[in-house]
């Protein structure tokens, strides 16, 4: 199990001071209401000819829907639909990578995607595939890609993960979930056009919110924050504050939870996330819970660890009327527990994070399968 | 007079909603205390041959401090230390261009501004025009510049300008003081030591922090506000009061207010500043009255338009024991007013933020001269 081992390992070369990582930021932005009009204009300038396409890799929420028509496609691009069902499978980036080179003589003058975390982290390592050999679980890891990418533009349609402003694609690998951590995965354009959350539904923006919210409160009290990752962690705190706990008018809501997203991912530059997600890549290895549900199945039970957070969080949840599932882990077998924490206890830097050097001392299997018995 | 003009219309274009900038963000940012021993690395891969050499444009300050010791320099690269007392001009911009050209048969590799607002806005200045021909002044203006710049890396050792993440350089030009504003104006990298910060002398401190201040209140209470530049300017207002008016340790100090810059110069993307910055361009434009101590002067007698925001200042000034100079004004002929009010009404766009599109009702030259004659 080499789940987020690389990362651990630069994560306490950070932590240490010994040296700094060079963050890569995303060196274009647009944010306005209708600003997705302006896509066609921001491609031009980036087609090579008319033979080397764009792709368009969309959530197919949207087939059929406005937004569709709204795609600006010319000459041969390809507008391709993906179920975001599922997370991000290292199989699937493949599969679309070998696709798109048998479909095309020329290599695509860019790859733009548009949805949730989901199809930004596909969109990302696609663009990565494109002009790196072999198959995309070679490279999860750290700073493993050679090549530079193609052009690639995200558009957020759902707010929370801060993949549109992240160094990573996390996929699902044959045997391990692991992102693609490099320079060249930050997306070259991001369009951030508050009028594309209108169609979210109403449990799944809370449960993509909540995945800002909690990685937030993980870094703000992990150790290895700096002033840098604090102060935008504490601006995408303040935001999901508002826009969970205040009454605010629809378009303010919308608008404060793209940036809380994009402050919440930029966040993620000198810190480290938790206790939460570190349970909750467990709960995803064993039973395939999605990413923004399963660290909030997990984080409910961690008012020991985050007392304030989760009482926060419980206010959010009630002020919305949102219920989670329950009985999660109610029939899993012993063997099935120590998979699940297996997995979470090899996430040293989550732990180190969140608990400090000692950490093993503080957390051990019997605890956290007392925790898991709660879901 | 066409001091800002440029601007103005583009932000217009922006407020009406029309059509929304496409910003560009530093890609490159590393941040650490002693990150400026990376420095060297970080050029390493950026350097062409050992012909085409680093230029280090220095803040004479530091010439025989031990800053000057660790900058990175090899082969031929060259340092050049540059005195901060007056603002950037176009001709220093020219003539530090035709001496590098005139040293070197090689364009340079890169350019690395070291200082406060004035070493890298002319760092910024530098590099375009290495690859852009005739005189800087020409390019004074809103997306003027043709030929992407050289190669160019800032290091803020002052905060409160944002100008290490801003897309303008602002120049004093023969007959008008203006930005180069484009997206080849962005610096590649930056490099925030707080490590840096501590030889600035106090008050110094004080002018340059309460410039991000003043911008803060002018955005934030503008017109031409939007929740992406909102979310910026509040985090580094925040920050701002966190480092003027609590007793913060001298580390947390430096490190807050380098972010406090930094979030502040992002909330220009789609903002504008006030009152305070056109009565103060007015100041410097007749009086030689440097930005970070001008913009307070201004401020100072602004409680009409920015109640808040100017009863905090007057906490600050008063915590930090700062009595700004009197009687600037004292000694003006009727012909100085009526330039220094000239000089500011001419900026439409700050007036129209501040004070909505009927702000010609609301202001006329015998309020601004009421206002200038306490200075």
């Amino acid at each position: 199990m080499k789940i987020e081992k690389q990362i651990e390992k630069k994560e306490k070369g950070a932590a240490a001071g010994h040296k700094y990582k060079n963050f890569p930021m995303v060196p274009k932005v647009i944010f306005g209401r209708g600003s997705f009009m302006q896509l066609g204009e921001i491609l031009l300038p980036k087609r090579r000819n008319s033979d080397a396409p764009f792709i368009f890799l969309v959530d197919d929420f949207f087939h059929g829907k406005d937004l569709e028509q709204q795609i600006p496609w010319l000459f041969n691009d390809q507008i391709i639909f993906i179920s975001a069902e599922e997370e991000p499978k290292t199989a699937q980036v493949d599969a679309l990578v070998a696709k798109i080179k048998s479909d095309f003589d020329e290599l695509p003058s860019g790859v733009v995607g548009i949805g949730g975390g989901t199809l930004l982290d596909l969109a990302k390592a696609v663009a990565i595939m494109l002009t790196n050999k072999g198959s995309s679980e070679q490279y999860q890891g750290w700073d493993l890609v050679a090549n530079r990418a193609v052009y690639h533009v995200g558009v957020p349609t759902i707010s929370g993960t801060g993949a549109e402003v992240s160094r990573t694609a996390v996929l699902s690998g044959p045997d391990k979930k692991l992102g693609i951590n490099s320079d060249y995965t930050t997306y070259d354009q991001v369009v951030l056009d508050p009028n594309l959350l209108k169609t979210v539904p109403k449990e799944q923006w809370f449960y993509t919110g909540m995945d800002c919210f909690i990685h937030c409160i993980e870094s703000l009290t992990g150790t290895y924050l700096n002033a840098f990752s604090q102060s935008y962690g504490e601006k995408a705190l303040d935001l999901c504050k508002e826009v969970f706990l205040e009454n605010l008018s629809e378009e303010e809501s919308e608008e404060k939870l793209m940036m809380a997203s994009w402050h919440g991912g930029m966040s993620i530059a000198y810190s480290q996330v938790g206790v939460a997600h570190a349970m909750s890549y467990g709960l995803s290895y064993l039973l395939g819970v999605k990413h923004g549900i399963g660290n909030c199945l997990v984080f409910e039970h961690l008012g020991e660890f985050y007392p304030k957070g989760v009482a926060l969080f419980r206010k959010m949840k009630a002020k919305h009327g949102i219920s989670l599932p329950k009985g999660i882990c109610a029939n899993l077998s012993e063997e099935d527990f120590n998979i699940m924490i297996s997995v979470s206890l090899s996430m040293d830097a989550l732990w180190e994070n969140a608990l400090g050097t000692n950490w093993r001392e503080k957390i051990n299997a019997e605890k956290l399968k007392e925790i898991y018995s709660k879901i």
